[in-house]
């Protein structure tokens, strides 16, 4: 597993047991017995109401929980999150959505607020209800939390995941944590797996969802591992406003902090990666083109599979440039790629290019820099290499 | 690596070396030194003047030799294909555009007949210029090709495929002969890498070019073995009339037999591969939605690794569906999934629905069929499984 950087700006970003935790927020994270014993039943709570927002996957197939939160974002406001892993109560009709109506209720009782309060997060396999009995019946034995531990609630989130991520940054008197799970099935369309993000900065509303829509495409959304998305993306945001007021640019730059570096320990624990691979695209038409051509260089298997090797064969960008064939005004001759800081189209490259460039895509983190020569527009997208154990973990996921 | 059927209709396909050749067509294999020692340089040619039609890649970076075989199929006319493997000539400058131009010219003399009557195909590495001095010399010592060996053919343009991939049927008194090669870079846009057919028929040039676009859309633009589309996609049929009129559909007929049964073959020989994944979508909007559905099925690589490890996770198949986000008409109540004959969505599958699952999933080739309903159109595509050796072939290609 490679080190990802502690910062992702001058302002210090906390990651790992050193997150700090905003005012009045409580977590909960056990073992329900949802699949073996590791820790899958967590809550997130704020001991009063908070503003909210969520963005969530575009999947035609959304589980229930994600319908869940959209109903209970409707006010924006929200005091609870709580998220079994190991089963993502999807495709499992409507007794998938009683179950997760019941789970919200259960956990309204645990925290003291309204059901409708409480937002649910799910990942695991599809297809099989939530074993209710068992959920059921540890909810009765459940002392109310009373404490801050969002180190272990990152790794009841888990599912894949070799690692629990977990960022925490300070804006103003306030404090931005977060913490995200996911590791396979990441192409967010909307958001992540899952991502939730708390603050005790007090901010309207409306200037909540507006920032955290904002942060989520520039960060989640601009993360792919394998270019599956889930059925039960979500990534939710609670201001409970116990440390006053923080303005709308400052909190937008510390979620972006928070967000930015959770997206970077994302890309390094996805499924198999050693390495994490961010492409810049830029002077393209828009921002929607240079992701696009972002994305395409950095879903494709081949180039994924030998940036794993470390193997220098930059015309692998190339195809993954051409491959996207709907784009206007790219054009071969304006089209310049490097590798961190060495060109490699349209120079020629001798022998000693060649092994510098496998040296660069030896690097814990390969940077590929592309200009389109179609526009003005710049966008970064991350993700990782394609190493054989993607697949070995995927080939008997459910066995 | 699966076994082939040898027959996609009533009407008998050959392969391998069982291959039959159509009147009037000649053909040279042998190495000219291109990267090793394995067969890199090819020539089908017809003693006479053909109608030609041609497919290509949709790729932005088109390598010189599909702008050359455009210019030169301008006049629907043509006589020879030269093929150079291992060295795709793409993104090499002016300097790769002369060189295309020339290698058309040699083999316009081999051959006897002008350089314009020459199609170039070409496959391999990106960015690195053909070795001319020795393709001259080689050229120098060529005989006149006097034989047809569609096999050898079939070999020389192999690069990662680990088979050759050849089929013949009978039209009337015609006959069709096709080779073609591809095993990674494989998700033609409108070709795949490359894919030649060969008739004796005589068939008028709209007719050909017309039937021929059909088809391949119907086969290889319907295969994807990793979403990587290839800078170098090429599909021609030359067609000599010597054999005499065949009436356009049953040539159709024909041409569908022969690249269906090389698009199972391609397949079959995707880098990595263990099995076929065929994915039917039936009652689409419209065959375009169709394919779309289950192409993002047979293109999933977390389905493409359960797949490969019999694991019975269907509910990735509701992901990819639900992945298509920007499909209308499709709602998850009308869903109907199926793997061979077992229903698995949205019936509850129990302990022996999901073994007998794993053992359909450990097939040569897996059928997957989706009922979507929203309409009446249907598409299948074809794909295979993802193996840790698909990393292994990829991550030190050009090393």
């Amino acid at each position: 597993l490679v080190a990802v950087p502690e910062d992702v700006s001058e302002t210090e970003v906390r990651t790992g047991d050193a997150v700090g935790a905003p005012l009045g927020f409580v977590t909960y994270a056990a073992n329900a017995g949802i699949k073996d014993e590791s820790l899958d039943l967590s809550i997130v709570a704020s001991e009063t109401p908070c503003v909210a927002a969520g963005v969530f996957t575009q999947s035609l197939f959304v589980g229930p929980s994600v319908t869940l939160c959209r109903r209970h974002l409707e006010d924006g406001s929200a005091r609870a999150i709580v998220t079994v892993s190991k089963n993502a109560n999807v495709a499992t009709g409507v007794e998938g959505e009683r179950d997760a109506a019941e789970l919200a209720a259960l956990a309204a009782g645990a925290v003291g607020c309204p059901a409708d309060e409480v937002l649910v997060g799910s990942t695991g396999v599809i297809g099989r209800p939530y074993p209710m009995e068992r959920i059921r019946g540890h909810f009765r034995a459940l002392q109310r939390p009373s404490t801050a531990d969002f180190p272990s609630v990152a790794r009841a989130i888990m599912t894949t995941d070799t690692v629990p991520k977990l960022a925490s940054t300070r804006v103003g008197q306030a404090t931005v944590t977060g913490v995200a799970k996911g590791s396979g099935m990441i192409e967010p369309n909307m958001a992540t797996l899952l991502a939730y993000v708390v603050t005790d900065a007090a901010v309207p509303r409306n200037e909540l969802e507006r920032v955290f829509r904002s942060v989520v495409d520039a960060t989640f959304n601009s993360l792919s591992i394998d270019t599956d998305t889930s059925t039960s993306d979500t990534a939710l945001v609670l201001a409970n406003g116990a440390a006053g007021p923080v303005a709308g640019p400052e909190l937008e730059a510390a979620l972006r902090r928070v967000c930015g570096s959770l997206v970077l320990q994302l890309a390094a624990d996805g499924e198999g990666a050693t390495k994490v691979i961010e492409v810049t695209a830029g002077s393209a038409k828009d921002i929607a083109q240079a992701k696009r051509v972002a994305k395409s260089v950095v879903n494709s298997p081949l180039l994924k599979s030998a940036v794993h090797g470390a193997d220098p064969n930059w015309g692998r960008v190339i195809m993954a440039i051409g491959k996207c064939s709907d784009e206007t005004g790219i054009v071969p001759e304006a089209v310049r790629v490097a590798f961190g800081d060495l060109e490699v189209y349209p120079r020629q490259l001798d022998g000693d290019d060649l092994a510098e460039l496998s040296e660069i895509m030896r690097s814990d983190i390969v940077h590929i820099d592309i200009t389109l020569g179609a526009g003005e527009a710049t966008a970064t997208v991350w993700g990782c290499d394609l190493s054989a154990d993607y697949v070995r973990i995927n080939a008997d996921y459910t066995t």
